[in-house]
């Protein structure tokens, strides 16, 4: 069983380059890939790790339990996914026991909102586990959108669009710079927090960041509240030239 | 002059594994590489470009004009730093106006409180300027710690060691997670805020992440307040075990 290693490899933010030459080394040596799928589709991580994995890989593709977005206070979501990271969970100890080198696959960075946490958390004290750092969807957003954000003495909040809107929007008056995550249905409520708050004009909204269908935009000018769960929301810090 | 290109590329937290395919393509191809150092001696990112720089590589070493730490609220700090980067801003440009294609290499990543962003902010207009996003120093170290740092709704607070200390206790009493970057003489300070706000006992200290003399200690073993100015400190937000 000398072989059995689970690494979970962050992937990046969407741009296959933007892997590490880490993840890349990992995908070529592993016997077993494992990703999450929303709605049958496999994301952007599995597409960034395709050219690097070797013939003839085992696949395990763990599909996420809601085909429509639940809400995230709703009792039967957080069971829902209780279930499937245990099942998630399961499937790959069982290629684990059989001495293979699996290989999760992460969206980001895996211990910043991944939901390989889930698994690892299950995992990581019976078996072997290698994290592999990844570029975050934040950095790669910020990037694309020519936004430095952070200089000097700024604080950066990071925040879940998930939070209520008084709760936004003192967090949103009281940072220097602050990232938005988790966008989805949130939108409206995010973009009243950040006209409350009074950093409505500063925001920028980033979809796809780094990907095909890229789109880049200030809030502001974005006539609608649609927006895909994995969009986010940038208002930079103070600018200190010197 | 149709070569002149900068890129700006993010060298990742130190282990020379976690910089990006777009990152090691982008050096093989540059002419020119500029750095920053410290005291004469390059810092990490110099290290992790050295196997991918083509030979014959011409090289910019841009020397911080600190050669003790000055504390960051004395006025001749900013305007040392100011003429500095005036200076590294100048020679970049005139390597760009022969057509070069340079690199300014970053540690962790460019747009996150990377002193490239002050070259940036000169040179952006005038020349095409690309960004490299990398892994974070604070990734990095939050992967070397196996801390999954947050989940679902945590918020995550990124903190200057150089606020004052009730600032940063309250800041830390009010967030889930929380990474507090640029200790250096910081630390007793920085102790006395986590404790205050009931969160030392589950802070990680973290020095020279993913390098070499790694360590890696929960805050309250560390027996001293000595730190080098890249290490931080960690406080993971609320495990929600689903």
């Amino acid at each position: 069983m000398s072989g059995a290693v689970l690494h979970i490899v962050g992937m990046g933010p969407g741009d296959p380059e933007l892997i590490t030459l880490k993840a890349a080394r990992v995908l070529a040596d592993c016997e077993v890939v494992a990703h999450f799928a929303k709605r049958g589709r496999p994301g952007h991580a599995r597409s960034a790790a395709a050219a690097h994995l070797p013939g003839g890989v085992r696949e395990l593709r763990l599909d996420y339990p809601y085909t429509t977005e639940v809400a995230v206070d709703d009792p039967s979501y957080l069971d829902g996914l209780a279930v499937f990271y245990d099942d998630a969970a399961t499937r790959i100890a069982g290629e684990l026991a059989l001495g293979r080198r699996v290989v999760l696959l992460c969206e980001g960075d895996p211990f910043f909102y991944g939901s390989a946490m889930y698994v690892h958390d299950r995992l990581a004290r019976d078996y072997t586990t290698v994290i592999v750092p990844g570029v975050t969807g934040m950095s790669g957003c910020w990037t694309r959108a020519g936004l430095p954000m952070v200089h000097g003495d700024d604080v950066l909040s990071v925040l879940p669009g998930t939070l209520d809107e008084p709760t936004l929007a003192a967090r949103l008056a009281a940072t220097d710079a602050a990232v938005v995550m988790k966008l989805g249905r949130n939108l409206a409520k995010v973009r009243a927090a950040l006209a409350s708050a009074g950093r409505l004009k500063h925001a920028m909204y980033v979809e796809r960041g780094t990907m095909a269908g890229e789109r880049i935009i200030a809030l502001d000018d974005k006539d609608d509240d649609a927006a895909p769960y994995f969009s986010l929301i940038l208002v930079p810090g103070r600018r200190r030239r010197r």
